[in-house]
């Protein structure tokens, strides 16, 4: 290991802000030299100091900056060093959150104990899932209590986040029933907390009828092995006016604890890592695959004779591996 | 292909029940040879015929069997040829079943338009779903005009058959919204119709208030690109007095009718088609790994050194790929 990144690792673990800003640029890029690197850094530092990971989803328009801000103060207040990392494969498009994060969060961006770390511009999901991770992993090392992990609550960022979150806070608008509330379906699945945002003012009693629509929903599900009784909940919160929020991170502290006592944290994080692992196999394979020209376009040439039905996926994936035996 | 082979498929698109129990058990074979088979006799019969392929989810006491034997009965009555194929990864475990399901099913079981395939014992979830597949395009092929694809509703299968499914059916006893449903939350997401069963006798107004419940809770959610309005729906059924059944299958017509129309259909298969080439891309690749014993154990070996945290998967993974230029 070159001393440069002896010293990078050494000024993270020491809590240094711009070693880490430094490290997660180093993760982003995707030259080869620099992802070895990588590598080597995130096996120096190593998984000994762990934070609360969240995952955080909501649609734009629920006040999800506005919660982040209230919502990190209120921990930095208490003395908790807080990372926000926004995952967005979308941004791509909408480049502008990538400056648009921290004026969003104005004074939480200020906070000496606190980080954000918007996502950089990706389109493909293997990309951010990958960098994320090793974001969260180098937050983990720089010694944050708490790493929020905030995803836009459209696309399938939220099952990805979920495999690496401790647990997953949904955050709401107030709606009738038969609003949209664009809330993508596999969220509810993954859910261990609803939050009504926005219960203040007129919308207050609304908020209240929306919490108990949505905690009418959650009854209808099974209980899962990671709940404990009373989970997934539902409330309601004012990130405008500071209310229910330390109520809100009271149920996010029950439930970590409650995880911890039955060893349901560890088992999690032990099959996220195994998830990942398989996960970096398969995308490591397909690049493998890829690199190979010729492959590369009798992939695209079978995949659209499967399209057509010309042939099965059965048989197109064995001429497939037939032709690395070759 | 040999002459046995090729009277096979023609027997098979004469609609011989015999000949597609032969073929099913041929691609339900895990001997090479057997698979080779297997291959040429789906490229033979092709993909021209379609049936419409329903997935049925229902955890045990729902009344899943009663509901199949009175649903695929007004099928057949209407001159249908109604398939049904059980799919069970837990069959290894209860392997009664497999002789249940016939019995479960007695009159449906001897209608000449119908055809009652349960699954077999299989414990690995990448053969099932393949050997699914497969029965599914067998059953096309002999010129079935529905085809009921049945799962346990408890694991992974769901979202396995969802993917091979024209339309996916949640059948749900009636329970108060306090009452645990054992619906795994995934079928949330999958569900095109939710249909309360037992809505007769003393059930009958417990069976509405259930209905309204999901009706409720499935506005939750936002509307998918595959929905039209009023899907997904919430309906009341009696499988014992034959009530809402012409219902229910109306309402799948409407649905399958209102996606034919729009084209999402057919682009839905398409896409189906794609995922499970992709997936078995993957899964012959992950094949030909293991069949390298060094490189199975260590697999094995980066796999526990992932889970104690000693390595992370990305560098796990790095280092399986390594041995594969090596």
């Amino acid at each position: 290991m070159t001393t440069d990144l002896a010293k990078l690792a050494t000024d993270i673990a020491a809590g240094n802000r711009r070693a880490l800003a430094r490290a997660i640029t180093l993760v982003e890029s995707g030259r080869g030299d620099h992802r070895a690197d990588a590598l080597t850094l995130l096996d120096t530092l190593g998984t000994t100091q762990q934070a609360l990971r969240i995952g955080l989803s909501g649609t734009p328009g629920v006040g999800k900056s506005t919660f982040i801000e209230s919502f990190g103060l209120m921990l930095t207040g208490m003395g908790k060093r807080v990372a926000v990392l926004a995952v967005d494969p979308s941004s791509a498009r909408s480049g502008g959150s990538i400056l648009g994060d921290k004026t969003r969060m104005e004074q939480l961006s200020r906070d000496p104990l606190a980080f954000i770390r918007p996502s950089p511009s990706q389109t493909q999901l293997g990309g951010v899932a990958r960098r994320t991770r090793d974001a969260v992993a180098l937050c983990e090392a720089a010694g944050f209590d708490i790493v929020l992990i905030e995803t836009v609550g459209v696309g399938q960022s939220e099952t990805m986040v979920a495999q690496m979150a401790d647990l997953f806070v949904l955050l709401l608008a107030p709606a009738g029933g038969d609003e949209l509330q664009g809330v993508k379906r596999g969220i509810m699945e993954i859910a261990d907390l609803v939050l009504v945002n926005k219960a203040d003012g007129d919308l207050k009693a609304q908020a209240s009828r929306t919490c108990a629509d949505y905690a009418g929903a959650l009854r209808l599900m099974r209980k899962r092995a990671q709940d404990p009784d009373g989970f997934p909940k539902a409330l309601t919160v004012s990130a405008l006016e500071n209310n229910g929020l330390t109520g809100a991170w009271e149920a996010m502290q029950t439930l970590s604890d409650w995880r911890r006592d039955n060893h349901i944290w560890a088992t999690t994080r032990a099959a996220q890592a195994r998830y990942w692992f398989h996960e970096e196999v398969r995308l490591q394979l397909l690049a493998r695959l890829a690199e190979d020209a010729s492959l590369r376009a009798k992939l695209a040439q079978l995949e659209q004779a499967v399209t057509d039905g010309a042939t099965s996926p059965a048989a197109a994936a064995a001429s497939v591996i037939a032709t690395l035996d070759s």
